[in-house]
């Protein structure tokens, strides 16, 4: 699907400025643009022998009260490789679900890389219940089969939903039980930590993620990901597996200035907390519109609703959103740091004119 | 090797501020910081489906006065492995230098990704001779023998030498004989063009070149870099082999702003040329030095000198840069867009200083 | 799981001499073996450029009516894996059941091999349904998703039933829909037709399948599978693949040998039908007895059944087989070319000895 | 290169029974063929769970003197897979000479299944010189580069040359110096060991090979490979690469019978020293003759002889060989276990005969 062009779009109420298209719609923070322009200044070696990743590494390590390991990369796709290759061998596996970014969004770029085979489990609501390890784990000793060693999970999941600290405690224990590693997606983790109102050091302190990936593009920053090994032992191989997964940024003294930007008196946090708050605004703005049915209630910065078949064209080309499941007229409006009161209003007025439109 | 500590360093003149080490330790081109800053309104759909990656799209399409297919990625890196990804088969393999980025310094991401072998020639001044083209080519058509599908050249070469439009044609001739494509690492494209002050269009029509990175980084952009199919029947796979790999940018309008800005008005060509200049300048500044033996004229931007062995690590501590073999005594000093007189006229006189000291 | 030793074996009635653990637990066919000696006089030059090899293509193309191209294997893990990426590119992927063999007991050599991604469907009763392939289609297109290419089914399935002709042509009509080809997984593929009665050219012509394995190891061969091309056109890349994949075999006379024996007088179709006639008798045989619940009619050469969980251990030290669902007391027993109606019944009164024994 | 049809042979004396085109060429040894019959009683366990295999693997401790880890593959291109990828991180890599088997001969099979980049130095006379190993160390512990970790030898060459205890020792001293582990490709080792007159034991413990190849198939065997990791630790992944490289056989027994067999009473060296005697005897009937050049002694059983270029495609038509180097008219006369004095000489005759035939 791409995006409408202009004669393509119906007349209606002015569009909101910022869409509700993705989070990776929206532009940059002016805190992450000022961050740029200030490390712009001289020279600096590249490849991560500068002070702003130095500066970037001992941030993190107090963010999460302990020494670990981060990497910066180029972007989320890449960052996931590196954390997920870089545990693995290729004769293991990974375990996660059908829905998860891994499996349906990378064009298979982990398991292309990495060698190793995905083991999908049907999602509850996105995430993954700790029986379904049990189902593969049994496979393990046997030359037969492959090696299931890491199970992956998201937080927040691509379906907008939020594993209690509870709920990925159990899947840490279960998958530690069975000596895997757990890989946490966390392209959307600030979202999922202000949704719980809980900080990363007490998320990973309480469940025992092993390796994460730390978003930032999605949250306001231009570019640039980072992987964070919580227990450095295990990041032995990792800044091989970086450069050889072409993910070593070269003036990397950018990707960190954004990182420190970002962490910097918790802006990440607000910025999460924003969108947020704005997708249920948008939930409670349009959950009463005649045609509109929402799915469930937004726990991060998405919101999932049915839409009547014969109206879902023309509001996208009004406003561009993407259709999760065509078949099932359910569409994902999705919210950023940059989504304001006014572009939520406007929607929803553009929602509630189209779909009376006829 | 690391940047050495603020008590390593001697005391010496003031040393330049902008380093040699190289020119990816420089910073961003005030105009490319412009247009990043421009970019930055509103949103845009992420993935490369935005104006200004089409607006980049057309502009190689212009500057090359023909369609090509241009993909952006990441880095350098990445981009190597996109554009030679896409045209080989597993069972292809890759004949090349010895000397080569891909051989040497992406530590094998280009065989870990494409299962492809690397057959590396000895090289004649960075250079690939048509004749080594030959010693793999009668490998052809036996499934014992891996089946060399691409030579790869790279322009500027990493020994600061450049192919003339008669010896890439040569190679491009030779390989096109044995029905090999001809793909060429653009990261220094800018420097050689401007030191045969030539352009583009013409380079790629006079030699036949197949697919091509075009360097971006070391040339005054924050990152980016960008793959060209010269032929766009070669491109068929290559958006699924960038996802794959790891290098579609999301929020590409950036990268694309990028290269827009570069292209704009030939900046891309200034910034080269000053930089092959400053190269010139360094050399003849230094070369009567006593204990500095340059080693070949400079026809980009490096200066490659032999220099006291006892006198080396002095010299780093002062202003760092990089041994190319210190078994050999030879060292590379490397400009940049961002290299002004003044910074050579400093680090020719801590050179001599330094070389004076006892 | 390891075969029990001497001491840990229960007392009981004289176990079979041919044991129900599995089909490639039998020895080699005296057919095979006097092929095997024939074919051993001389001098023929090795890797398939001989009269033999030659001989089995020319059988093959006879057989299926058609020219195709057939390439001997070492194994059926290496053969699954020529055939699926002799066809795939790996950026492409596979869609298949989760219990197939390639998914479950080939280590992931499919996936490391090509690179390909793995979807699974749930089986239905080991059945790949057509609406599965549906469910992954949809990504068709988009660079951000695995490309499928391929359908794999399995004939016989690792269940022991085999698709009907209008099954199998089912999943090949909505697979072609897709542009997607068929990989046959034909590991037991002698079985399926015994049990339908019917030729491989009928089964190839009524469904459609592009290519496919054809077992001979556990049909009475000492070692070597084919895989068969149904369309020339796809094995274009196939000879590189086999060599890359290490399944060339060196002195291939002698793979050639065993196929030749195989196909001849229809050698293959009388073990398979004896084989699947034997898995009938041992169900009829066992069916009644306390404790033993047949969870399926048998359509090829394995018998499913649930036991007594306490006798389990004792039947397995006893006269060893597999289990298949230890949780849900699923056990395989196996049968083969080489199983007597004397294994038959000897197993039967060891099942009824020892399942009576508290 | 195809094998010459019946009618275009040249007429001339009659030809050899065994051709001297190759030691594959040859067939199956008498004791090899009794084993295979004999191991051919009733069931065994597949996958190595069998009684031939455990005595196979305790009769390679017994030759070593120590506890190895012995596993049994299909064939060389897939033991050398096997033994390379189990030590191997896919950031890794490998040196070795552009003459090695791996190099040339197997479609960049050990590179696409290991991810892992190979470093070629030019042979000296098929062998590596220890100095080209610093050539790639400094490498070691830079992100940048490919991480040389294995130095791949093979024994004998593929040159028909050996290394001295003297000259393996060096260069094992010097990859182990360099933390590297040392791989010998012994397709031919048996050769090797007959042309030293030294015993396996006494080339492992004098020199500090840690995994290497025992050819049987060049031997007299029909198929099999056995991989032999000297270290037993080194193994510990081993066994889940050899079945993910399709390397596992199945029915295991009738692999390691032949193994069995050709260690009983040293068969394997007698057939080796046989075949080199064999390789003696032809370079001495033939150095003699008009227009036949003897470029080096034999070592083991390859005559290595440059022809007059207008006469060798009557002769291949005669009588099969493989040119080595045709537009240096350089030919490769190979001898096996199987070779007879009656060869030699009719070869002998055919050579005079054809060479002096204008």
């Amino acid at each position: 699907m791409t995006e409408p062009t202009a004669q393509e779009r119906s007349t209606g109420p002015t569009p909101p400025t910022n869409s509700f298209a993705s989070d990776n719609a929206s532009g940059v923070a002016p805190q992450v643009m000022a961050a740029l322009a200030e490390a712009n200044t001289g020279s600096a070696l590249a490849y991560g022998d500068d002070d702003w990743t130095r500066r970037a590494e001992a941030t993190l390590d107090e963010l999460l009260g302990r020494h670990v390991e981060t990497l910066l990369c180029w972007g989320g796709t890449g960052a996931n490789v590196v954390g997920l290759a870089s545990v693995l061998q290729p004769f293991q596996s990974i375990i996660t679900v059908d829905s998860a970014h891994i499996v349906v969004d990378e064009c298979g770029a982990p398991v292309r890389f990495s060698g190793s085979s995905l083991h999908t489990a049907p999602n509850a609501d996105g995430k993954l219940l700790p029986d379904a390890i049990d189902e593969f784990a049994h496979w393990l000793g046997s030359e037969h089969h492959p090696q299931p060693a890491v199970v992956s999970v998201s937080q927040a999941t691509e379906m907008g939903t939020c594993y209690s600290l509870d709920e990925l405690a159990a899947v840490c224990d279960r998958a530690h039980a069975h000596s895997m590693r757990v890989h946490l997606d966390g392209a959307r983790i600030a979202n999922a930590l202000a949704a719980a109102d809980t900080s990363l050091a007490t998320m990973v302190a309480q469940t025992g993620v092993d390796v994460m990936t730390l978003g930032m593009t999605k949250n306001g920053a231009m570019y640039g990901e980072a992987v964070v090994f919580l227990d450095p032992d295990l990041a032995r191989h990792a800044r091989f597996v970086r450069k050889q997964a072409g993910q070593l940024p070269s003036k990397a003294r950018f990707v960190a200035a954004q990182l420190l930007a970002l962490l910097d008196d918790d802006l990440w946090l607000h910025h999460a907390s924003h969108a947020n708050a704005m997708a249920t605004l948008l939930a409670r703005s349009t959950e009463g519109l005649e045609g509109v049915e929402l799915v469930r209630e937004p726990q991060v910065n998405s919101v999932f609703v049915r839409l009547p078949r014969e109206r879902i064209e023309a509001l996208q080309a009004w406003s561009f959103f993407w259709d999760w499941d065509l078949s099932d007229r359910l569409m994902r409006w999705m919210t950023s740091w940059a989504t304001t009161t006014q572009d939520v209003e406007q929607f929803r007025n553009g929602v509630a004119h189209l779909l009376d439109d006829d």
